[in-house]
């Protein structure tokens, strides 16, 4: 029998207790042994729910348990789950987390420390909730160079870009519907300014190259400025706007970026809508390749956390998820390529007198042109913007 | 330094050959050290070729070497292949393949034999190509009880029904284009028929219930009767036809069906044009999920292949994909429900008199009308259409 405990009781930590306890034949048959669920950490009482009667308040329980060898920490944020995550990897016990933040944060140490303990620091619920791809990019990926990875990485910008499209509502009348529905927070700002998805590019990114990435050195716009207009524009073009989270291989180095992207129906990310997440990726030999799913919610995410219990409790010894605290060198954004779409108040020729040959379209907005450029670089757009006056916003085009 | 060995220098042979020694950086460091081809197994010469310095004519040369740790079997048909990778498991080298054909004949006794030698029969390339699917399924999906598995497993259908969709060309010159640009052999047979999604079909199934499923036992229906009417139709409706291979759980049993259908835009399927595959997961508690990329082609195949030399050499022991030679108990598709889309001379009248209530569709071809149907069994199905004289064709329709 294997002895499991889940250290938070939240959304995605009773989440894990059902996904184990309602699938408990399944997980125990690809584990090879029963599954149990021995603890459940959490500082609350939870009277009249099953989970009681393996409910603690005391860490230590589960630490100096020695049966207990996969804990499942779902508690969120740094403190105390980096304290907790450290003392049970230093136990010899493997952890399974959900927690982003203290992946993309900690995750080189912890990882390290699973490496000398040789148990496992597993993670794959901490990008796209669901969606297989952290272990598909280190067991299966692992013949090619990977020359892109973009992902819709926030159910809740998505949910809300895709509510804009259809319904050509605006942002804050969509972020309301979004709050309501439970999709955002209150204070939204992780998901619409782009800090999520921010997060979980940088870990795609430490596990692709093997260095460690911080979120905060990355450029990261949110959708907060997107309007009605852009998207009347964008469908004019046959594109749908995307909240895309990219890392592309530039020599040996990496541009990573956070924007608002315009793309076209031929991209496999152009049709996934509403809170779906997708995770697209170019190999050098493999070439195209999209993992798609549920991005978020409470089961989704609690099944891949519960993947990675039965994954840490069938293998032997660490499987060699890593990445160093040696930080990856970015790739100058200033040289990425991109179309951009712009609109302004100046005339098609003004715009043409700045950017040279664009294409012009006029009759969405009055008193306006929208228009889009060749590719250039991030520094000659910068370079050529500041001819034009009237610049009402700007949107990359992917392509 | 690992040891490799590449048995059979045709497309994915050489595909292989060149993944692992264009991308040898990568894929040692993957490893954890350096991996070498040190034998490429054909009966033919390549005078010119670099793989002319490791050819061999012989097996025994590869059977023989101590060294020799990891075998890829790209060659393809029953036999030799077959012979080749038992000997080579017995001798406690793991095989890697894209060979779908052994994988579903003999995957069940090979698996058995790596098992009992602490070794791996590993064959991601078999099914979808470079797609990511079976350690997925086998590593990720494994706190789920799988619902469906539906997929487009076969690139030239696939390719032949988006040529159709967007030109309107019909079946007979779309083949023959098809077999111009390569995608369709000279006897296109296995593929048009669907006996080639049959196979992959019964390999996923096989995989997520452990018991040896025999494609031959499953119904297959391929698109030689799709017509440019029936997509027309289809496009009416907004929804699009696609050779799908699916494989439903009903109790504990799972239906298993291969055959064109109509779908929808909100499917994750809908959008699949080209050569492209894509497969589709529903879990219990993940929901919906889908794995897209390249279902053929040399360098993506080769690159599958090569990603399990990679898993191969690195890990310890066996990891555990393994089936019985008990045959799966397939459920009755009597019971199996869809919708159905007809075409016939009947009057609409006639239609309801036979179906009960259908939505009609009589301004695509002169002298029929299209209806479909609401959702019934296929043995309902047939009850009904023996009550209607003048059927044309008849398409299932998703949902």
């Amino acid at each position: 029998m294997k002895h499991v405990a889940i250290m938070g009781y939240g959304t995605v930590g009773s989440g894990v207790y059902e996904v184990l306890t309602k699938n408990k034949e399944v997980v125990s048959k690809n584990v090879g042994e029963e599954v149990n669920v021995k603890y459940v950490l959490d500082l609350r009482e939870f009277p009249g729910d099953p989970v009681s009667e393996v409910l603690t308040h005391n860490f230590d329980d589960i630490l100096n348990d020695e049966e207990v060898s996969v804990v499942a920490e779902v508690m969120g944020g740094i403190e105390p789950a980096y304290t907790f995550t450290k003392k049970c990897l230093l136990a010899g016990k493997s952890v399974c987390t959900s927690n982003k933040a203290l992946v993309e944060k900690h995750g080189a140490e912890l990882l390290a420390i699973a490496k000398e303990k040789n148990v496992n620091y597993l993670f794959e619920a901490s990008v796209g909730g669901g969606i297989p791809i952290i272990r598909p990019l280190h067991t299966c990926l692992t013949a090619d160079v990977i020359e892109e990875i973009s992902g819709i990485l926030n159910g809740t910008t998505n949910y809300m870009l895709t509510k804009m499209s259809v319904e050509g509502a605006d942002y804050d009348e969509v972020l309301k519907d979004a709050q309501a529905k439970g999709y955002a927070e209150r204070n939204p700002e992780a998901d619409v300014e782009g800090h999520d998805p921010a997060r979980k590019i940088a870990i795609l990114t430490s596990l692709i190259t093997g260095k460690k990435v911080d979120f905060e050195d990355l450029y990261c716009e949110g959708i907060t400025k997107v309007t009605p207009a852009d998207i009347a524009y964008a469908k004019k073009m046959g594109l749908a706007i995307k909240l895309l989270a990219t890392s592309k291989r530039i020599g040996d180095q990496y541009s990573i970026m956070v924007s608002p992207k315009m793309i076209g129906s031929a991209h496999p990310l152009f049709a996934v809508n509403d809170v779906f997440n997708a995770i697209f990726v170019k190999g050098n030999m493999l070439g195209d390749s999209m993992f798609y799913g549920s991005g978020a919610g409470k089961l989704p995410t609690a099944s891949a956390v519960a993947g990675d219990i039965v994954e840490a409790a069938k293998v032997t010894g660490n499987t060699g998820h890593f990445w160093t605290e040696e930080k990856l060198e970015l790739a100058d954004i200033s040289n990425v390529e991109n179309k951009f779409f712009v609109r302004t108040t100046a005339s098609a020729e003004e715009a043409k007198a700045a950017f040279g040959d664009v294409f012009v379209m006029d009759d969405v907005e009055a008193g306006e042109i929208g228009f889009v450029t060749e590719k250039m670089t991030e520094a000659a757009y910068k370079e050529c913007a500041a001819k034009l006056n009237g610049i009402i916003s700007m949107i990359r085009v992917e392509g």
